[in-house]
């Protein structure tokens, strides 16, 4: 597999950075997951607007990403991934310097990218719901920036795994905010929900298609708190994310969501999702 | 320079680790520095403990650094550190394998040490002390994990280095709890005080030894919280940290703490921690 690093196409098993790069010893950088279908990059736009905040917030040169376009597609086609599904893995660090919190003085970012082969998830898992678990929100209150600074993420998503969930879903100030690497939406009093995009959760690219799809479809929709308390009230749920597409969820802590079974207005969604991905696919249909 | 990565001594400039690597990925690591003084480095024991207590957290291995001690060793004699002040640095990552969240099967950590020359800060910060300003604490609730998630600490930091201060003071509910690579001690009433050790601060070893000072010369002292509001109350402050050794702060955000001087309880405990870091000094005295 070819990947691009700080400008040269190598081989993966030759990408390798410094031990001083400060993705490495501070998670001091930003990442994206971009979805490729068909050989296509779903949203490219607003993955590279959204790093490019994220760069801003970080004071990364936001030029380093420039060429973020381009390179994806060299890495498509220079590892035939012109048809299919497939990822885009894109990070950038402040770069190699010697030790030291602060900012170094004129050090050129990392930037590292990769395009992969990408598996759906069963098709099942979308029939009938995966299961979730709630953990509290032990994250940082910068959870818009899509920082490499994942461990909180990884120790939540670990804990669902060993529950055989899905997925974790962070519980700040007994609201349930989002997951630990996708964005939760829910159907409560008949009104989809999701939480307000703010500082605490990540402005996820899918979260914001779902809500234009619920619109589209005049689904009620509202930006509001889903209580922790209010979780045997849910009649339906569902994450959305990059990977994840958008996703039932059809139990949490080991109880039915709703009546446990993959709800209508989330099947609307599941679908809406489909034809927006593979817009050949809805033509046809 | 030579460094260790894993099982190899190599140059420092030929250290690199794989873009899988978790440490860069997903800060999912653990990292010490441990200072050493005329080539014996000082608190080895417990700094290896809390690394220990880390690895735990995450659930790495913990034999990952049972040859810790003897590795710095060779680094120091190598690099001909056997005398003056160096420092070392240790970080364990989970290791390098294909991009997920939740933990890979049976991926080896990652275990990289570097020994370095360390140039003390100057005299006349310890005579005069330095300046701190105060920042919110954005940071997440495990911050007694001394994990390599340290862009909040990065940020922090930059915006003291920004400021011309030091260090940055992270103020969480209202209470001034510790810096940003460092633990902070005020006197407040004629009392030495720190904030307790819990899951919001590291417990620092040199916060340790300096309680433990601080009982030896009978000083009043108590693990209380310093309220922000309080501030211009604070008689003397001081950082404490393996690098930062015992430093007095005569500002903070602009204004004289106390009287602007070190105070009386500051300098003792300065001295003190001197004469138990080269107690060789101590005797001739």
């Amino acid at each position: 597999m070819q990947v691009y690093l700080n400008g040269e196409y190598i081989d993966h098993a030759d990408a390798k950075v410094s031990v001083d790069d400060r993705g490495f010893l501070f998670a001091d950088g930003v990442y994206e997951v971009v979805r490729v279908y068909d050989g296509h990059p779903f949203l490219m736009k607003p993955h590279i607007a959204r790093m490019k905040d994220g760069l801003r917030a970080l004071q990364i040169d936001t030029s380093s990403i420039d060429d973020l376009g381009q390179i994806a597609e060299r890495l498509l086609r220079e590892n035939n991934l012109t048809e299919g599904d497939a990822t885009i893995y894109a990070q950038v660090s402040r770069g190699a310097a010697p030790r030291k919190h602060a900012f170094p003085p004129n050090t050129a970012p990392t930037l590292y990218v990769a395009a992969k082969r990408f598996t759906n998830h069963p098709a099942s898992w979308f029939e009938n719901g995966v299961a979730a678990i709630t953990v509290p929100d032990n994250r940082w209150t910068r959870c818009d920036i899509k920082s490499i600074a994942l461990l909180p993420n990884v120790l939540a998503n670990q804990a669902a795994h060993a529950a055989g969930a899905f997925e974790a879903l962070f519980v700040k100030d007994g609201v349930v905010i989002e997951g630990s690497h996708s964005n939760l939406f829910a159907v409560l009093d008949g009104k989809l929900i999701t939480y307000p995009k703010s500082n605490y959760i990540l402005a996820g690219i899918t979260r914001t298609l779902v809500i234009e799809l619920a619109r589209e479809l005049n689904l009620p929709f509202a930006e509001e708190s889903l209580l922790w308390e209010r979780l045997g009230d849910v009649e339906e749920m569902f994450l959305s994310g990059t990977t994840t597409e958008v996703l039932p969820v059809t139990t949490v802590d080991g109880k039915p969501v709703g009546n446990g079974r993959v709800g209508a207005i989330t099947r609307q969604l599941v679908n809406a999702y489909a034809r927006r991905a593979h817009p050949q696919v809805s033509v046809s249909a």
